[in-house]
């Protein structure tokens, strides 16, 4: 994106969050929506970034999702919560039921905080960092709107449901996981579709279920591990339907109001998602964890790559990489967003 | 397998404890993994059922295996726990393991519990079930040996490190997923070599790290996602060794001795797992949650395949049908375990 316009992110953080403000947003959603969108664009994950605003803002003004929700948080043991979001932008809630996560696993050793009621709330790794943060174990995921196809199946049923785990590492960034349970998104179909060009093989069906490399054909995605192995993707969307949805009292993918393919912006869609934090201090203990997770990264990051000269990458590594460059050049803003932010 | 002899579960049962015991192991230690291979064999994953006593028996006899060990079990926290296995079988040590987290998430609605000086647990579901059948959701992991690749990596480094969830559904079998991270197994590679046919492309690579289906050059697995997302699955990957060995005190994949691939069979190895048991009721709640997820399950099993006439399956649906169908004609024993479990 280096024909793009860049700007810093004092800036851009400061236009998110004044858009969102004028289209109605209450200060905290603002405020949580704002942090998480600057996350994603800080770290490279563009599809998650600032350009969202949009999409937020116009939600915000037609109704689908509220403007000053009032989360309402409930104990419901000691080592377990839920969070009604109360139809408001989902990072709000996200961030508050890791706050709670947190507070739990420092009492109990772990948190688990089921999230209902709730909106899109970008990249769940957001809230897994700042587990890492804290110096514990964050696992996030986050059930959405059918897209993916089962394994042989026909129709799209589950969403991209991701799953994002971070994890501290002493002295440096954590280590941080944070995908979807298919192998590409939907936007991807959507960007070939406009440069006509082919998509990669084994990763989207057409309207019955068979796969298709053409993009205008694709009606849906294949789950991770593609026509051979997509029971095992399946699987995974599925666990995250189960923790993100079925258990907290969210709508299930399959019933989900579709997030941007719908004439429905006014119904608020009951998104849920499922929020884990872990103290590492309470399993082996502090500075054994630390340790192991330096070895751990040490050996992995040591292993020469198939291309000459490199060694692999662990999870994050990219992404820690590009928030340094950003810091630097600022983060890129596609023209819409700009335009829309008044940059 | 329908050319193997067939043997009942009671009989198999029988035979495969008593070859425990005459191999030394404890009577705690030869229960429990008789019913872990007996779940195995009775869902039709043969790779980890009954055959492994042969294995198992010769850790037992060789010193890699403690023959009686003492578990240490420490609540470390209101909601966390840790086992020491004592270097003995790990499947004595799973059951133990999550036993102490259902007791757990009874009190504070979630429980998690490491394991380390752990040793192979065969198929991890067999824990997770017993979660399900308690009315909770069962997440288990193990990591193992390294025998899958990293992304781009040319080294074998992480395990196939597999992942199990349960979950109750009120008046049928549990929801069961009981995955490998990567898209096959060793042992198939294996199987192909003896069959002298090529792989299935995007699954293997040769010692260099590059794509091969010829069996007899594949000398690692790549991870789920192959050559073109393979970072999902390394990633999994790594989440569970996080989990399972750096959290709990156990050896990483790329440090620990080969199950099999090795000279050393007098060696503990330190393998860990990582086990969580949630109580539905402290989120949504009992009811809400068995009736979200029949309706999650009904709406799954009414897609249509893309196989003529069929409809798709939820993960352990052919599992519990393969249970069902091995009641009535047993359960098929190959050859040499049949021999060795005199039969």
């Amino acid at each position: 994106m280096t024909e793009h316009f860049h700007a810093s992110a004092d800036v851009l953080g400061e236009r998110t969050r004044n858009a969102l403000l004028e289209a109605g947003a209450s200060a905290e959603t603002a405020e949580a929506t704002t942090q998480a969108l600057l996350y994603a664009s800080e770290i490279g994950v563009d599809s998650h970034g600032v350009r969202l605003v949009v999409h937020y803002a116009a939600m915000l003004r037609s109704g689908r999702v509220k403007k000053n929700p009032m989360l309402k948080t409930s104990r419901t043991a000691p080592a377990t919560a839920m969070v009604d979001a109360d139809d408001g932008l989902g990072h709000y809630a996200c961030y508050r039921a890791m706050e709670l996560a947190l507070e739990m696993a420092a009492q109990t050793g772990i948190g688990a905080v089921g999230v209902m009621r709730s909106s899109h709330c970008g990249a769940v790794g957001a809230y897994a960092v700042k587990a890492a943060e804290a110096g514990m174990i964050g696992i996030v995921t986050s059930n959405s709107d059918a897209n993916v196809t089962l394994f042989n199946g026909t129709k799209a049923f589950h969403g991209t449901n991701p799953i994002a785990m971070a994890a501290p590492v002493s002295g440096q960034r954590p280590w941080l996981l944070d995908m979807a349970t298919s192998s590409i998104p939907f936007n991807r179909v959507r960007l070939y579709r406009s440069l006509g060009l082919p998509l990669p093989p084994d990763v989207a069906a057409d309207a019955e279920g068979n796969l298709t490399q053409d993009a205008m054909r694709a009606a849906m995605l294949l789950p991770l591990g593609g026509a051979g192995y997509g029971f095992k993707g399946a699987g995974l969307a599925g666990m995250i339907t189960i923790l993100s949805a079925v258990l907290t009292g969210a709508v299930i993918d399959p019933r989900l109001i579709q997030m941007t393919e719908t004439r429905d912006f006014a119904t608020p869609r009951n998104v849920g998602h499922f929020i884990i934090a872990l103290e590492p201090a309470r399993f082996v203990g502090r500075e054994a964890f630390d340790g192991a997770m330096q070895d751990y990264l040490t050996l992995l990051r040591a292993v020469p790559s198939t291309r000459p000269g490199e060694t692999v990458m662990a999870p994050g590594d990219r992404e820690w990489k590009t928030a340094e460059q950003r810091k630097l050049t600022g983060i890129p803003v596609d023209p819409d967003t700009r335009q829309f932010l008044k940059l």
